[in-house]
């Protein structure tokens, strides 16, 4: 049943055009829905052309993750976005946000491809899709997969940029698989984090087909910083805590499953499970995005298979994956994110979580979000799939910002993105404390006392003692509550 | 496979005893895992003789769901509960956990039983769970199911109270379906809300069963209220919503899944659906808890089945049920919790989720446990599972508190159990505010202009364009969000 690997970039008779020509089939006010995650097999050429264009613009993008700066910054640039949703990670369209310009809406990463599918979330006008290969009904998709096949089913036209440089061989690691709707919704059929269930073909009427554009431009991929001190201090308690905990629960007998957030510190706690140890245990990674730090993994043989909607690499990454894709693809997959992020995939693989903050509170309230509660940087993203529903949930951040001024553990988060239900155990560079079974009282000792760091804690443990002062399950101080931390005094 | 109709209570060679003895199985710091949810199917002899005894006991005591009398007030009255998870529904206990004398830990239903299974939340020893027939290695649950299979699982001995007051016939409502752990969790193989695919026993170890004790005590049931002029109203507006809504969305053209929260408004709002208009769709229930208003629905035969974990009814209902179990349990379902709370299963069969909720804040977040952000009612139940989960998550409350004298729509909810990830639409007596893709700013006014009481518009409105007056995605003024409250003032 599965297509034969595809030797050719251009199949059949096709609408090849230009970019600009293309972007001329997509009107004003479009909703327009755009490939890409994990800043990498975003369409390039298209809003290119568009931000180019002397038009009166006024569009609702639609992306599955974060995309490069041809869309998040030109069309930011030439106030062309009116509407953006569920995800950015770009200083420029970040601002208009905040400041009420761009209406951005953001969402659980595992259900955006739904709600657009079942419509009322959004009225999808065209899909803009990065492939490296295409035909008259299929597309095969680069760098990432994230939502494209849930958009370029609900699209009612599409649009294919099929990039030069993205090799064809991306296609060995690819697994398109689409559910049906509910009621009559299908199981996922995967047995294991890194099996195959589907092709490596997005297909689509070919009616929808109106444009397809070529370019040879490269992905604006991610850049990672070196890891800070902080970094691998954090990186040490997690890998202590992880080495305790999977020798202790029978979930983890015969393999561990992890997930890590995008990032940084993500890509750090990575490659330092290489010196985490884990006797015989399989490692399977089953996330969203492959970072440098799991191809080290790969490279040592200490990670047994991946699973990922992208392959969010450095430039350096993404040379080094197209050098050996023969290598890298027996052990990848990519899957659409509506599996590589699945709450019922994440449950029935038993996977450990380990996600970044802004902040926690004293009681186990986590904010990925919003600076001082109010604003955005980047979206949820997949935080909230993994937090809720992986078999153990680490959050793991730094206990400090802005250079040590400000506490990362504080009374009261201002905006909730992961709820005291969700989260098992915090990590910073001060220690972990595991939460759980403990009341809301109790976790505030367990914070204060093992990741905050030390010159907050006698503020932090004031705080808690006055709001202990009334009664409460959560005391809190609420007139106080926020002119502790000194980012709002 | 599926064992004959049940016919006696009391099968082989059982270790009968009186509650007196088998509650001086239960070590005096034991964690002690109990049946019942919704308020029925408990153990009632064995707690009571714990209280009565002249003990100096320290339990960790841990439901399903919500129990009676004889656990969360009789145990609490003579100091027995050290710890209490995760949801309860008294006041006797609700006031030892608001003044930190009971340490609680409030969590999401669907999970509780993999979390006891898993080992890391609580170290289980003893089980007591109420049956309607016992034999050597299997047991026939009463009046709910809730986490009765995972609880009898994952404790080392059993204790188990044969109910003569409920009818053997509840049996037949019975589908026990207990899931292996990770890695090698299968997906559910459930093809439709009332399939059955399982039994009516949930088997255990022989070894662990080390007493049964007889009993004829009743459940001590909900009590509903009336429904109330605004409970009317918001049903009137809900029902409106739902007809719109189920006749525009291709999810909804031939049945339409429901579930509905506990408590008198969830109830008053089930009644209600049997005078909307929905066509010739099937109506199905999918939720966890089946109330009186459920019975009026299957009696006029609007609804087509009934999934659920727990026969929440108040005393006329049981009886109604029980003297017609007949006719009901063609059409009723009741599954662990882990099954009727699946986020898998909600996701699947695109479920309509309508919770109510304490309070709501401007921009969508949802306080459904603490009030004043401090104090907690009974703890966040099913709520999340479905709100995260469904197609559709509605939040149905009134706009007002205490009379009319607190608004339930206020700037910043001091306690977050559902993000603004997770909502979909909230309906109030005043209207409804559909918040599918809108940014925070737009879902300000909608739920100022059509959920708030026109009493308190302006004064949100005032804070909304003070909070504006910064920037921000989420405009706030963190130094006054909780002085607007009268509550806290």
């Amino acid at each position: 049943m599965k297509p034969p690997r595809q030797e050719s970039r251009l199949n059949g008779t096709l609408p090849i055009t230009s970019p600009a020509a293309a972007a001329n089939r997509i009107p004003d006010a479009a909703t327009v829905l755009v490939s890409g995650f994990g800043s990498v097999g975003y369409p390039k050429e298209v809003p290119r052309a568009l931000a180019r264009a002397d038009r009166d613009l006024s569009l609702t993008l639609i992306s599955g993750g974060s995309v490069g700066g041809e869309i998040d910054v030109e069309l930011t640039e030439t106030d062309a976005i009116a509407r953006r949703f569920p995800y950015q990670g770009r200083r420029e369209i970040r601002n208009e946000i905040n400041d009420g310009r761009i209406e951005f809406h953001d969402r659980n990463i595992s259900t955006l491809g739904d709600e657009v599918r079942y419509g009322a979330f959004a009225d999808a006008d065209v899909a803009v899709v990065e492939a490296v290969a295409v035909g008259e009904d299929w597309l095969i998709p680069s760098t990432s997969i994230g939502h494209t096949p849930t958009f370029v089913e609900s699209a009612d036209t599409l649009i294919v940029e099929v990039n030069d440089a993205q090799p064809l061989e991306l296609q060995r690691f690819h697994d398109v698989y689409l559910r049906k709707t509910p009621p009559d919704r299908e199981p996922i059929p995967l047995g294991a984090p890194a099996e195959s269930i589907g092709t490596s073909r997005v297909q689509f009427d070919p009616e929808k087909l109106v444009a397809v554009v070529e370019t040879d431009r490269r992905d604006e991929p991610y850049t990672f910083r070196d890891p800070t001190d902080t970094d691998l201090r954090v990186a040490d308690n997690l890998s202590g805590f992880l080495e305790t905990e999977t020798k202790q629960s029978k979930l983890f007998e015969e393999s561990v499953r992890l997930q890590f957030g995008v990032g940084s510190l993500g890509n750090a706690l990575m490659s330092a499970l290489g010196d985490a140890e884990f006797g015989d245990k399989d490692l399977i990674y089953f996330g969203e995005v492959i970072q440098d730090g799991l191809l080290d993994l790969l490279d040592n043989g200490e990670l047994r298979g991946a699973s990922a909607t992208s392959l969010a690499l450095s430039a350096a990454g993404q040379d080094r994956l197209f050098e050996n894709v023969d290598k890298y693809s027996e052990d990848v997959v990519l899957r659409p994110a509506a599996l590589s992020n699945s709450p019922a995939l994440i449950d029935r693989f038993g996977v450990i979580s380990v996600n970044s903050a802004l902040e926690v509170d004293i009681y186990g309230h986590v904010n990925s979000t919003h600076l001082n509660g109010t604003h955005v940087v980047n979206g949820v993203g997949g935080s909230g799939d993994f937090n809720r529903h992986s078999a153990l949930a680490v959050v793991a951040l730094g206990s400090t910002a802005a250079d040590g001024d400000i506490s990362r553990i504080v009374p009261m988060v201002p905006h909730v993105d992961h709820t005291e239900h969700d989260i098992d155990v915090v990590v910073t560079e001060q220690g972990v404390a595991d939460l759980r079974g403990l009341s809301p009282r109790e976790r505030a000792h367990e914070l204060i006392r093992n990741c905050a760091y030390p010159a907050f804690r006698d503020e932090l443990k004031d705080y808690f003692e006055r709001a202990c002062e009334a009664d409460g399950h959560v005391p809190h101080d609420l007139g106080q509550v926020f002119s502790w931390d000194p980012g709002n005094g």
